[in-house]
C-alpha cells in the first residue's frame, strides 16, 4: 500500500452564503474514500486566507475536526478557513510564487489541489496545472465555480448566486409592500442597489420580485441593469409614469451600472466633506438624480455584504449545487481528470432538472459571462419572460440553517495549523 | 337585538413585518364576536392609508375578505391597508378634523376606533377619546402599540422591534463572518446602519450577534448608539484596537448617532456632487471617518427598509405578541374599557413569560423610552449582560412565512371600499 496524497482546498475571492457547503462536499467525499479503505486522498489540508496558505505555508489540518463539524459547513456562511484577494499572475512574471506553490504542496506530501472560486482563480489554477505539468511534478488541480455574480462561462449557474439572488428577491419583495403602504404620505422613490460589477444578473433577480402580466405591476418597477447604459432622459420619465400609475416606484440598481459615456454612475455623484468623490453608491446617485429632477421623497438600501453572506435565507437549489460540484471535484481528481472545473449543465427548466459536467480550466479562466440580451425586457427595464423561466428554479427551496436563541448557530472550526517544514517565504501582500 | 356597532381600525406610521399580524387579531377577534351570536361589534372597517381614510371616508370593508385571507394577514409584512404619517394636532387648533372623524365614523355606525402606530399615535388616540366625550358622542378608542423602534412607555416591547432585532442581529453575524474571513486581504472595517433615530433599541440588538466572555470578541465589535455622544477621540482607538486584535472591525451605527455637540452624524458627512449636504448616512460618515483617519479599507451596509418588513426573518414572539395585542384590542373595547393601550407585561426573563396588560393612552403619549444606560456596557460601546438577558427572548423562534417558487407568499387583498356617505372634505396632505 502506498502512502497517500494528501489534498490542498483553498476558497478564493469574495466569499457566499454557501461556499463552505462545497468545502463540505470535498472534504465528506475525501473522507469517504478514506473510509471505504481506498484512501487515495489522504488528509485535505485547507489554505488559510486561501492561496496565502500555500504561498506562506500556513495549512489548516481539516482531518482534526470531527465529522459534525465538516457537516456544520454546510449551513455556516462565510470562508470558514479564510479566503483572500490575491491573483498569480503569469509564471513568466512570477516563477518564484509557482515554484513556492510546488515546494510547500511537495513537503507536505500533497498531490491534489482544489481551488474554490471565480474566473480568476480559474485562470490560477489552469496556470498551476501548466506549471505543475511542464514542472513534471505530478499534481491534479480541480477549479470548483463559486460567485455571486454568477459570471462564470461553461457552467450554468455559479454556487453562491442562487442564495444572493433569493435574498435580494425577498428583500426588495418585502421594501416593496413596505413602501406601497406608505407612499401616499411618505417615500415614493425606493431604490435598493445590488452587487454585480460587470454582470447583471442579480439585478435581474430583483426582478423576480415583481408579479403582474407586464412584469412592472408589483415593485421592483425598474432594473437598471449594467449591460444597459442608464440614459436619464428614457429613464425620468419611467419613474414619473410609475408613480402616476402605482404611486410609488421601486427601482434595483446594480453596483456596475453606467451612463452613456461607459462611466460608473457610482464615480460620480457624492463626495465627502473634503470633496473627494466617494465610490460606491450607484443607488445613492440614482436616488439623487430622481430627487433632483422630479421632487420626489426617496429611500435607498445598500444591503452589500449582507446580500452575499445570507445563509439564513438560502437557496436549496444552490445548496445542494454547492455541495454537489465540491463532490464531483474529488470524483474527477480521483478518476484521473485534471485542469478541469466541474459544471452545472442544466437538462430543463420545468421540472428543473440538473446534472455534473465538466469544462477545461482554460475555457473557463477570464471569461466574463454578462446577462443575455434576450434576458433583458425589449425597453432595457425590466427582465423578459425567457430570464424569470431561467431565473425560478434556483431560489427554489428554503435550506434554513438551524438556530439557537433566536440566532442561526453557525459553526466556528478549530482551524488548527499543521508544522511547517519549509523556511519562511517573503511576499507582500 | 340593537344594531351591532361597527369598529374602525387604521395603521400608522412606519409599518414593520408584523403590524398586519396585530391587524388579524383585531379582525379575527371581531369575527369570532360575530360568529358567537353576539355580535357587539359588526363590521371591522380599516382606513386606507391610516387615518387619512378616515378623516377622506375611505374605507375598507375587510368583511368582504374571506377568513382565509385575513388568516394570511398574519404573514405579510407592510400595511396591507396603507398607513401614513399624518399627526392630527390639537382639536383646539384642528377642530375641524377632529369633528370630520366623528362625523364619518357616526355616518357608519363606527363606535369602536383602533388605532395601531406609536407614540404619535397613542398621543392622537388619547386626544379622539377625549374629544368624542367632550362631544357626548358614544366612542371607544382603543391604541395598539407597534414601532420597530421600541420606543413606547409602559409596554416591555413594541410589536415589530422583535423582528427587525431578530433581522439586524442575524445580519450582524453573517456580514461579521464574511468580513472575517476575507479581512487579510481586503475589507478590514465594516459598518451596518440601523433604525432608530432618537432611541438605541435595535443597535443594542446587534450586539446580540457577538460572542464571547467580553462581548466584543465576535462581530459586533463596537455599538454607536444615539443615547451616547460619538467622540472621535475614544472611538478611533477603539477601533484600531479591533484591528490589531481581530484583524478587523464591525460597527454597528444608529442612524441617529450624533457628536458630542449634539449634532446627528447624518448632518455632517456626505454632499452631493451640486454640495447639498445628504442626509441620512450615519454609517457612511463613520465609515469615511476611520478610512480618513485610521486608512483601513471599508465597506459599509444600510439596510433601510428591509429591515423593518424583513417577514421572512421574523421572530415568533414578535408575532405572538402582536397578535396577542390586537386581540386585548378589541377584548378590552367589548368589557368597556376605553383610551386605553394594551401592553406587554414581562413577568420573567428566563424561562420567559409574559402576559397583557393595559395603561391610559394618556401616560404613553408623546414619551419616549430611551435605552436604559445601564443596557449600555460601561465604556459605552456595547451592550450590557442585562441588556442580554433582557433582548434574548424578543428573538425567540423562527416564524417563517410560506413560500411559492421561491419566494414568500405574501398575501395581497381585495380592499373593497365602504360606498361613501358624505360629501367630499377638503384637506391638503
Amino acid at each position: 500500500m502506498t502512502a497517500p496524497i494528501h489534498a490542498f482546498y483553498a476558497q478564493s475571492g469574495g466569499v457566499t452564503a454557501v461556499i463552505n457547503a462545497t468545502a463540505c462536499g470535498v472534504i465528506e467525499t475525501a473522507r469517504r474514500c478514506v473510509e471505504e479503505g481506498n484512501p487515495r486522498i489522504g488528509k485535505v489540508f485547507a489554505g488559510a486566507d486561501g492561496i496565502l496558505g500555500a504561498l506562506f505555508e500556513d495549512l489548516i489540518d481539516t482531518s482534526l475536526e470531527p465529522d459534525a463539524a465538516i457537516a456544520r459547513l454546510r449551513h455556516t456562511p462565510g470562508g470558514a478557513f479564510g479566503s483572500c484577494r490575491f491573483k498569480l499572475k503569469d509564471p513568466r512574471e512570477e516563477r518564484a510564487l509557482f515554484e513556492r506553490l510546488l515546494s510547500v504542496f511537495q513537503a507536505h506530501g500533497i498531490g491534489y489541489f482544489f481551488y474554490n472560486g471565480g474566473g480568476d482563480s480559474m485562470d490560477t489554477a489552469a496556470k498551476v496545472a501548466r506549471f505543475a505539468s511542464e514542472a513534471g511534478v505530478p499534481l491534479t488541480v480541480i477549479g470548483i465555480p463559486k460567485t455571486v455574480d454568477n459570471d462564470l462561462t461553461q457552467t450554468d449557474t455559479c454556487p453562491g448566486f442562487a442564495s444572493a439572488a433569493k435574498y435580494v428577491a425577498t428583500s426588495m419583495r418585502e421594501a416593496g409592500l413596505d413602501v406601497a403602504s406608505m407612499a401616499r404620505t411618505s417615500t415614493k422613490i425606493f431604490v435598493m442597489e445590488v452587487m454585480g460589477r460587470h454582470a447583471g444578473w442579480l439585478t435581474a433577480a430583483c426582478g423576480l420580485a415583481s408579479e403582474g402580466s407586464e412584469g412592472d405591476e408589483t415593485p421592483p418597477h425598474l432594473l437598471l441593469f449594467p449591460e444597459i447604459p442608464f440614459d436619464e432622459k428614457i429613464f425620468l420619465p419611467r419613474v414619473e409614469h410609475c408613480v402616476t400609475r402605482y404611486g410609488f416606484c421601486c427601482i434595483a440598481v446594480s453596483e456596475g451600472a453606467r451612463d452613456t459615456s461607459g462611466k460608473f454612475l457610482s464615480e460620480q455623484g457624492v463626495r465627502d466633506a473634503f470633496g473627494h468623490a466617494q465610490l460606491g453608491g450607484a443607488g445613492q446617485v440614482v436616488a439623487q438624480r430622481i430627487k433632483e429632477a422630479l421632487g420626489l421623497k426617496y429611500h435607498w438600501a445598500l444591503p452589500d455584504y449582507l446580500q452575499r453572506s445570507a445563509r439564513h435565507l438560502a437557496s436549496q437549489t444552490d445548496l445542494e449545487q454547492s455541495y454537489a460540484l465540491g463532490k464531483a471535484a474529488v470524483e474527477f481528481a480521483l478518476a484521473g481528470e485534471n485542469a478541469i472545473m466541474p459544471t452545472v449543465v442544466r437538462l430543463s427548466d420545468k421540472p428543473y432538472r440538473w446534472k455534473i459536467g465538466s469544462a477545461p480550466l482554460e475555457e473557463v479562466a477570464n471569461v466574463e459571462r454578462k446577462l443575455p440580451r434576450e434576458f433583458i425586457r425589449d425597453d432595457g427595464f425590466h427582465i423578459s419572460d425567457a430570464c424569470r423561466v431561467w431565473l425560478a428554479p434556483l431560489i427554489a427551496g428554503e435550506a434554513y440553517p438551524p438556530y439557537r436563541d433566536g440566532l442561526p448557530d453557525y459553526a466556528r472550526f478549530m482551524n488548527t495549523r499543521v508544522p511547517k517544514r519549509l523556511p519562511a517565504f517573503a511576499l507582500k501582500i
